[in-house]
Formats: structure tokens, sequence, C-alpha cells
């Protein structure tokens, strides 16, 4: 009854959602994408300023009710274009034996681009340390406790090497100075981002090895700008100094591809290491520290000299005015800045929003307009820590608490070439299934079949139902101040790889990019000529994308389902449940217990259960009993806000969803008692971490129990 | 226009308002006070929470829809029944020259009344510190910085002794902790416990010597419960140590009368004082430390043996529907614990609550509803740090956040026999004159006189308008997790004192209570007899207390004038700066402006005059508009809340609005830039120290702005 209360509203909106963008003009999303991708965009660059202008020009004559820049003074980090960076392998005498190339190989037909920014590390620290390499895996919290704990090896004034891949680069540095390493070299393995078959661009879509990943290096934490936590990054806001600035790395970091790796890896001694610790490289993957014999004396230097900065940075913000409820907003927002051509990152997603708006505007020509407003952002600097995203987020934070109802993201469309991907919060799960049973499947071979069933035969929920699976949010793109610091309900679609496939390879697709992420080789032609050629997958991203935007904004009851979050918490509940049950004797022993979590869970689900019973004899008719049920959908994720955010994490301050604290871009659930517990068998006061174990526990409980209030009857 | 407006609004209302308020029974509100002061009420006891279930049974016998006991287990602090708390003067051998007295003299008619609980200081820690005493005038900061820079007297390992008055009691004990003392004594000083001409209760309302003022001596700072600081207290949540406790002191702390005193000062040896640190007693107020020649081998020796005790306590909810917007709550909330038999605090506030209840049960059987729900409270334990109220909002935040319009305070409704005293949120200025107007002065004599004039004439806002004075919100009551740590607008009223004849005498009234405050003393009688024996006083502190509520509940349009406080703000900005300005080469030195807060302050300023202009073309018929400019003047006073918090204290988030760091009471604005200012003459880092500035100057900049924001037209 819940099903089809929903799908009632929506058929109505739908027939009005799919006229326009079912239509969506395949030719006019992949113009954008070749119109945008012309150029390096760099944030804080003069062109990605007249990007930002030009968008805004387009967004006014397709029709939005207002469209502002709106700028910010970040602290951004580019090389010192005069002392570039590299890595040295040096002898006794500090000459440099071999040095790691300075740019990639240029793609032809992009050789006379000018401003294309080396690899580097954005943010690293300055400085030329010395020492012999540490080889790390991938640099996870796991990888250094085994080769601590296992292998008795301690970095303390090393140079880590590691691989990229499985968790965001961030960690693997916050994971090299936690251990007291000098310097961090991360490179791109062929067996992380080289697929079997696949040539290396141009003629296939694998990583050349003359390639290399770009990206920031801070441990943010949902911070935004680094020296203006917590406040927009205005003229006249207070900065801190580079030294108290938030996540900055105290070591040089650099990243380097597979050609550079060989030379730095293949001389290496010490240990073999365990299988799992092998890439694809024609190297044996000692472990060090330093280099084998015959080469001892030989050291690695790292040269870097890249610059923090504060600079301008623009966010394009549209905006359409809701005819009924204008203090409601429904947003779409995805960044704009690409490291180079950002052929898929960002553009496959900024062509999705301007799509959006164009298809808005042609609404609007016809006399519609939505029952909410829907505000459309174009982000600026999300390369450099989500920076234009949060920042507005800070400076609109209290209207944003008032009056938004979601945050749908628009980052890259495009991941893989398998099958749809969504993680979103669980009160939009019911939204995304009647929205993907009406789009088509964008799969040759095909058709007749929806976007669902094609999904749904490629990555089923098998476990816990026969549905396609819907992931948790975890963290790296623009949603992250919406939803875990603000608490608006958000969502994301992209098209991704085989996760099972990427399993057996022994780490999670999800957390491994397309292989020439980051590169200079992330052009047009990437996607025209390989990932998806009749732009049908961009397409189908695309109606998920708009239907939800369309959706939300539209219909008269909105369509969140907070039965879906029951059910979701109820899951989580048994699965961090579970993790504590590994330890009964020290549940016992310290008397902790999850009865708690559970009551407050099963209170939240007969809460829901009534809510949405309710729902189906609400007098339609009266705006203001309209108006107090959806604000109760609209607060509801709200709710699991707590203001005191999560252990040395203020800004991360939903209680049930965080990014890890050891991989960025997971999503990890109840993440206060989950850290609480983490490596707790290794802790040397186990009283005190098994409080904190109970604290966090209470703190769950009280969340989701004041969720659950929240949803009772007003009064 | 904007006071026309909110006129035409009022005067619909306050017809059928003063059909019900006005005619409130004087002797039914007589009867309530007598009713509740028959037995002491101690926070925790047998005694207050039947009388808690009275209350229950009462309101639900008036109409309410529902009224509920909502337990909670908190820490309390009690006598140690067996070892009596007291002070002695001990000579070398430790023998006991003099004793102070356990109990205060039982006062006529009351002989037979078991469970009078002695005077103590709530929380203090144990112990029997032996030491020198050192008199310390109030023990303000001021007077701690003029003992040690000008006098050159350290009290480390010291015993001090200050008289009360002045400020809060639990910062004179943060204090002596902070320069070092062993423990604090605390006496009532006829200069500030005896009027002039006044006799000592039954014959008059001063202080006997052998009174004195019991009372909490938390820093707790809102955090309500010690143990479990921003969680309510419920049977599942984690609570701290007693160690990691909130605002525990960490010294033996007692109260005396100033009988006892006499002995303790008579023989103190040492310097003497300036004269403004005199008081009344027959005896020179020298500042020792210790003894004078002839006693110097005596000692005083502190013996406190209070115990912390998790206790249950119990706040009383009553809920009354709204009509139109149930969603909507309109709190009145009082305590109803008291010290011993509440006599004016908090009887002739509970009495008013009450009797509120019962007017509205009364209208109710008429067949008016009000458009918005009000909840009425009876909290528990206030006297023992705001817990009820405080656990209460915790439990409730997330509710509180999305719908409460604003929180009436009924604590003590008289504090002197003067005029009315109004302490709160700017936005409430209008509101609280329009409904002054329309009560009757309770003074004799002035038959036809409003209310308004009556105060008018007694206490005008001389410098800035021609009004009442209407003061900032401080702490020590109730309002305080609801205005400063939620953001709720809020407001108090009361009868109170003359504050120019206060003033005369080198301290403001507005912090010295009434003379028998916190004894034995506080009874029935007191009121009857001497306070206000035709009960008009408390009548007239019942209809403005009644009439905010009944207005705020009823209005169509939210009667909050934003643009009271855009002027609010004006003044608070200038008299900030003034303070900067002391510093005039520091400011250019460091790069210290106000100019980003005025800019703030002009752009909030604007935005609240257009957004009551458009209010006057508002569709009145139209509900979802009437809901939309209602919801931006709710959520006006949420925006000045930071959820960062003021620095060192996470639970007062309100950055315009903050109880002073020297004094609980005291209202402080714009306390951020307020507290970095402080002392900053003395600093040991004035790059530092000015830096903070700057820093507070832009988040209270920023916050302005922001609230600024929330008033412009909505898309």
């Amino acid at each position: 009854s819940l099903l089809l209360s929903l799908s009632l509203s929506l058929s109505l909106c739908l027939s009005l959602f799919l006229s326009c963008f079912l239509s969506l003009s395949l030719c006019s999303l992949s113009l954008s994408l070749l119109k945008f991708t012309r150029l390096p965009h760099l944030a804080g660059t003069e062109q990605n300023l007249q990007l930002a202008e030009q968008i805004k020009g387009e967004w006014l004559a397709y029709g939005l009710d207002s469209v502002e820049m709106v700028p910010y003074d970040v602290l951004l980090s580019y090389p010192n274009i005069s002392q570039p960076n590299y890595i040295s392998i040096v002898d006794e005498l500090g000459n440099e034996m071999f040095n790691t190339s300075l740019s990639e190989p240029v793609p032809e037909g992009y050789e006379n681009v000018s401003d294309i920014v080396p690899p580097y590390s954005a943010f690293s620290a300055q400085g030329q340390p010395v020492g012999d390499l540490v080889y790390v895996n991938y640099g996870r919290t796991e990888d250094f406790f085994q080769l601590e704990r296992e292998m008795g090896i301690n970095v303390t004034g090393k140079i880590v090497i590691v691989r990229y891949g499985n968790i965001f680069r961030g960690n693997k540095v916050k994971n090299a100075m936690l251990h007291g390493a000098s310097g961090i070299i991360m490179f791109s393995d062929p067996a992380d981002y080289c697929a079997p078959g696949v040539q290396p661009y141009p003629d296939g879509w694998n990583l050349p090895g003359g390639g290399a990943q770009r990206g920031n290096v801070l441990n943010l934490n949902g911070a935004g700008d680094p020296l203006t936590p917590g406040y927009p990054a205005k003229e006249y806001t207070y900065r801190y100094n580079l030294e108290e600035g938030v996540g900055l790395p105290k070591i040089p970091v650099h990243p380097i591809g597979y050609h550079d790796a060989i030379q730095l890896l293949k001389n290496m001694g010490g240990d073999i290491p365990p299988n799992n610790w092998k890439g694809a490289l024609n190297v044996s993957y000692r472990i060090g520290p330093g280099f084998t014999d015959g080469f001892s004396t030989q050291k690695v230097r790292m040269n870097i000299h890249t610059n923090n900065q504060v600079t301008r940075i623009y966010n394009v913000i549209g905006r359409l005015r809701g005819a009924v409820e204008p203090d409601r907003y429904v947003i779409l927002g995805g960044h704009r800045d690409a490291w180079v051509f950002g052929g898929i990152d960002p553009v496959t997603g900024a062509a999705v929003v301007h799509e959006s708006v164009r298809s808005a505007g042609k609404l609007l020509r016809k006399g519609w307009r939505p029952r909410r407003s829907i505000v459309f952002a174009s982000w600026d600097a999300e390369e450099f820590g989500l920076l234009g995203s949060t920042e507005w987020a800070e400076e609109n934070a209290k209207v944003l608490q008032e009056r938004a109802v979601a945050y749908i993201n628009a980052d890259s469309a495009i991941e893989g070439m398998y099958t749809l991907r969504i993680d979103c919060t669980p009160s939009l799960h019911t939204l995304v299934y009647d929205i993907t049973k009406q789009v088509s499947s964008p799969e040759e071979g095909e058709e007749g079949l929806s976007l669902y069933e094609s999904w749904h035969k490629r990555d089923n929920w098998t476990d816990d139902r026969d549905a396609p699976r819907i992931s948790k949010l975890g963290s790296g793109s623009d949603f992250e101040a919406y939803f875990i610091r603000l608490g608006i309900a958000a969502g994301r679609a992209r098209y991704t790889k085989n996760r099972v496939r990427g399993a057996l390879k022994n780490h999670s697709c999800f957390f491994i990019s397309y292989p020439v992420y980051h590169s200079v080789y992330e052009t047009f032609e990437l996607v025209e000529r390989f990932y998806d050629p009749s732009f049908r997958k961009l397409r189908a991203v695309a109606q998920v994308r708009g239907g939800l935007i369309f959706l939300l904004a539209d219909s008269q009851l909105l369509p969140l389902d907070a039965s879906q979050y029951a059910g979701s918490l109820t899951k989580y509940a048994h699965t961090i449940a579970q993790l504590g049950q590994k330890h009964p004797d020290a549940l016992v022993k310290y008397g902790v217990s999850f009865d708690s979590l559970f009551s407050a869970v099963e209170n939240f689900t007969v809460a829901a259960r009534d809510f949405h019973e309710r729902l189906t004899t609400l007098d339609r008719t009266d705006p203001i009993q309209i108006r107090m049920v959806n604000d109760q959908l609209m607060y509801l994720e709200r709710a699991f806000v707590d203001p005191l955010g999560l252990p040395g994490r203020p800004f991360y301050r939903h209680v049930i969803f965080a990014p890890s604290s050891h991989n960025k871009y997971a999503g990890e659930s109840f993440p206060g008692i989950y850290d609480a517990l983490f490596d707790i068998e290794h802790t040397a006061n186990p009283k005190e971490a098994w409080d904190e174990v109970r604290r966090q526990i209470s703190i769950a409980a009280f969340t989701v129990q004041a969720a659950a209030m929240t949803l009772t009857p007003p009064a």
C-alpha cells in the first residue's frame, strides 16, 4: 500500500517528466560533453572562471529565474612552475641515477593545449626527503598493521611506496604519517589500472605506463576549505595559518605511473611479500627497507615543491522558483573543475546538470513550474577537497537546514560499462526503483527492457531481497556536506563496472576508479570511443538524476520512504551487533549490550509504518496537512544529525552514515560504534575502549529514538 | 506600519484572551501558591514526585489533551544525614573552638515539618581542608584580579570567604578553584541581604542572621545532567564517571548566614580592604590571610560530607493540541522543585503555570482551541543545574528545532515589589509592549493605568528610547537550553525591585536576589504578608506570561518582530566595537576591524525592514503563504545558533546571547567577541589573543549575515 500510494502520486508527475526527460537528446548531451572538455578547467584558473561564465549565460538563456556566480577564497595547491616535482634514485653522493617523468605524454590532438598540470598530489608538503623505500601494498590500515605486527618492519624515517586503489589516497597518506614515514609515493599498478585484454589509451581504455593519477591528499573530514573550517571562505572570514589548517599532510607525497614505478621497485630488497601484496608488474614486490645487494647504497629522494595558495573559486548557482512552496529546495549539484580535460570526471556529470537545466527550461516555456524550488549548482574546486560545495553549504547552512528537501549529486555519470550504481539514503530507495522502472535500458539488445530490469539482472541485492542493489553513501564527491554534515536526504547515480569481477581480484571495484581516472587521458574521445559510444548510458543516468529532481520537486507528497529507512536501520543494527559479538567475553565483562539500539530501531520501525499508514487517509485538499507530513518527511534525515559530531570529526555529524575512517570513499553505518569497535583487541586500555563502545551505542540508540519521535503525530 | 499590522492581528486575539486571563482569579492564584508551599519539594524526593502526580491529575482535570510524567536519572547532591556539614575555627591541636550552625531556625508554624534540608552547596566536593582564610569580597573575577595584582595576595592552599551577591555562586567557586583555593565559604552580608529599615523575617522580608542561601555550585555551561552532557539521562544512556562529570567543583564549598560569618571574620588579620569590599557587619573586613595577632595559630576547617547521587526526577508535560498547526509548539515552562517551601522560588511561578492551564481549560470548554499547540511544563531539579528542563530539551531537541515557536519561562514571578522586569529576545519586544498595554497596573493608586504605563514611569529605557526597559536574557533558569542551546525565541517576566536603588549600592540589583532567597524563610506568608498581599502583582505577571503564550499560539501571523532584533543588533555591535576601540593601537597593529560586523548588521536591518514591509501585502487567505512567513519568523532565532558552540562552551551556541563567563546570571551580547576582548591587556601572547578577537568578529559577522539571508524571500 505504501508503494501504491507513492506510485499514485508518481504516475501523474511522471507523465510530464517522461515527455521531457525521456526525449533528452543524445545529441545535446554529447555536445555538452564535447564543449566542456576542449580545455583544461583546473579550479582557480582563468579557464574555469570562463567556463563558469559561459554556463551562467546558458542557464539564463534556458530560462532559469536567476543564476549567480558565488565566489570563495579557498586554499588550493599547485606545482611550482620553476621547480618541477619528481622522484630520484640517488647514489651515496646524492647524484641522480634516475628521475621520474615530469609529465604524461599528451594524447593525440591535444598537443597544442597549454596549461595541462602535470601529475601531482595536491596539498603535498614541500620537501626533499631522502631514504630507503618500504613497499606497503595499498597503504591501508590493515597493510600497515601487517607490516608492523607480522613483518616487524617500522617505517619511521622511511619513504613508503604504495599502490593506488582500494581506498582514498588521503587515507594512505594519513596512514604513512601516523607510522612515521618521511614521504609517500603512490603508483598505479597494472593489476588495478589495466583490465585484461584491453589496450592502453588511445587504443583502449587502460592506463598507459606514462599516465599517473592526480588528486588531493587531504584528510579534511568534511571541513571544506582547510583554513576556514565551519565557515564560508569569504573576504572577511578569519583564516587559520597553514600550520593550523585542517587535514594538510606534513610529509611530501607524489604520484607516478607504472613505467616509473618499475624503476623504483625493481631493485628493492627485503622479504618477498604475501601474494595479495603483489601487483602485475614484472618485479618481485619486495618490501624493503631499501634496495637489494649491489644497490644498497642507493636511496630514494623526493623533490616536492608544490605550493599552497589562497585562490578565488566560483560556484554557479541557478534557481527555478517553486510555484506552491518556493521555500522548499531540491538541489542538483555537480562540479565543474577538472584535473585536466575532465572527459569523465566531471564533465559526464556537468553535462547532465546542463541538460537538466535545458529540459527544465523547455517545460517552463510550456507553462509548467514545479511545486518546489529547484537549485542547480556547478561547483568549483571539488578536486581540492569538495571545497566549492562545502563552502556554499556553510554559507547557506541555516537556510538549507530549514528548507532543503533533497540533494542529488551529479559527478561523473560513468565509471564503468556494466550497469547502474545507486548510492543513496534509504528513504530514496523506493523512488529510485520507481523511476528506473520508467527508464529504458541503455544496453544493446535490451530494447523493451526497463533500466530497472537491466540493472536487476546484473546486480541483485541477493542476500537481502530480490531487487537491484543500492549502496550506502560514502564520500568523495560534493554531496558530503549536504548529507553527512547537514542531514539532507541525498543520492547519486552512475554507470559502473561489474562488482563481482572486481571482488574476484581481491579488492572492491567500488573503490577503485576506472583506469585513466585523473590522468590526461580522460578525454571526450575516451567516452565516445570506449565507454558510451551511443551516449545511451549517459542518457539513462541523466534520466535517473533528472527524474529524482523532478519528482522530489513536483510531487504533492514528498516521495520519501521512512519504512525503507527502518529496514536499513534494522540491517545495520544487526551488522554492528555481530561485529560486537565477536568479543562475547568482553561484552559480559564490560557490560556492553546492543539492546537499547535494537529497541530504538524497533520503535522507529513502528513509527515509520504508522506514519505511512496515516498518509493513506490524509486529506489531500488541506494544504497545511500536506505541509505538515511533508515537513516530517523532509526533516527525517535531519533527525539523524548529532550537532556534537563524531569523535574527532566535528563536521561528520550523521549518526547513521559517515565515510569510513579507513577509506573516505566507503560509507560506514553506525560509524561511531564501528570506530569504537575497530581494532579493539589491540587496545592498551580495554576498559576505556569498551566504555567508548557503550557510549557510542547509547548515542546511536538515542538518535534513532529521537528520529522515531519526529514521525509520530505532532502535538 | 509594523506596529499597526501587529496590532491588527493582536486585537482580535486579545479580546478572547482578556475575557479569560484578565479575569484570572486572585483567589485561585493564591490558593495554588498556598497548596504548593505546604511541604518541602526538594528534587529527587518522594514529596516532589507526589506533587508531580497531583499536578498531572489536575491538569488532566482542567482539560489538557494529554499529560505525562517524564523521568530522568540525573546526578543530584544531598548532605550526608549522619555527618552534617559545618565550618570550624580550630586551634593548633585541631580542637574546634567554634562551629557554624547546622541548620536555620525554622519559622513559626513549620516546626513540625520534616525533611527540611539544611543550608548546603549542592555538588560541593567532600573534604576537610584546614587553612587560613582570605576574604575576597564577592569572589568576582575582578575581585580576584584586585587581590592578586594590586594586593599581592595568593590564595593557593587558602580557604577563601566571599560574600554572596552580584554574580552566580558557581562563578565564585570557579574563580576560587582557578586561583588555587582549597575551599570556599560564601556568606550573606546584611549589606546585600538586608534592606534598610526592614525587619528580618518573620517581622519583615529581610534575611535573619541564622538564615543562609542554599544553591548549586556547578559550572555546567548549559550541559544539563553533569554525567550525560548532550544527551537525555535515560536508563540506557552512557554516564561519565564523577571525575569526568561536567562542572563539578573539586573543592569543598559551604554557605553560611551572617551570624556565623561574624565569628569567622571578626578576628581576621591582614590589610584593611578598599571601601567597596566592606559589607555591613560590625567587623573590619580585613583580607587576611589568616587571623590577627593573638589568634594567628587558629585556622579554619571546613567539614563537608555532601554526596553526589544519581536520582530519578520527573517533569510533568501537558499538551494542548493546536487546531490548525498542531506541529507548532509554544512552551510555558517553570520548575516545581524547591530548596525548601519555595514560597517565592519557584511556586510564584508554578502557580502561574497552573492557573494558565486552568484558564486554557476554561476556554477549551467554551469551544476555543488555539491555532498552534501549547506545551505546559513543570520542570524538576532546576535548583540542581536546570536539569529537568535541559534533559527534556536534549531528548526532544530534533522536534523542538523543527517546531518550537517560543519558550516562555515561569520561574519566580516576584523578586521585588517595584515594577515589572522583562528579559527576552529582541523579537518579542513589540509583543511584550502590546500585551502590557492591555494589562492593568497592579499598583495601588494606579487604577486606570496600564501595566505598561506603570512600568514605563518606573524603569524607562532612558538612553535609547522612551519606553520601558527590557533586558537581555542571561541564565539561571529553565529557558537556558531552549534559548541558548536550541535558538528558540524566549522570554521571562517577573516583578522586580528598584534597579536604581540597587545601582547606588554598587551592585546591580539584577543579580542580587531578594533577601531570603533559597532559605527556609521563603514561605507562603512571605508573599502574603510582604511581597504581594493583594496578589495583584502575581496576577499581572501571570497575565503577561499567559498573554505571551496565548498570542504566540493563536495569532495567524506570529507576533515576532525582526526589526526589533535589528535594532538590538545595531546597539550591541556599537557596544562591542567601543570595547575594542579601547585599544586603538592594537586594532591597527593586529589588523582588527569591526567593519564586517557592522556591514552584516546593516544587511540584517534592511532584510528585516523589507520582510515586515512584505507582510503588509501578504495574502492572508493563502495558508501556505502564511506558513512560509511564519516559518521565517520562527526560524529567525534558530539562525543565530552556531553548531560549533562558543569556545570551550559547546552547549552555549547562540552567537548573539550567552550567559557571561563571569556571571551566569548576566546576559552578554556577542559573547564570543566579548570574551576574546576580556582582560586582553594582560594576555601573555597578544598576537594570538587579537587573532581570536578577529576570529570571533568573523563568526559574529557571518552569523548575522546568515540570519539576514533567512529573512529574504525564499527561492
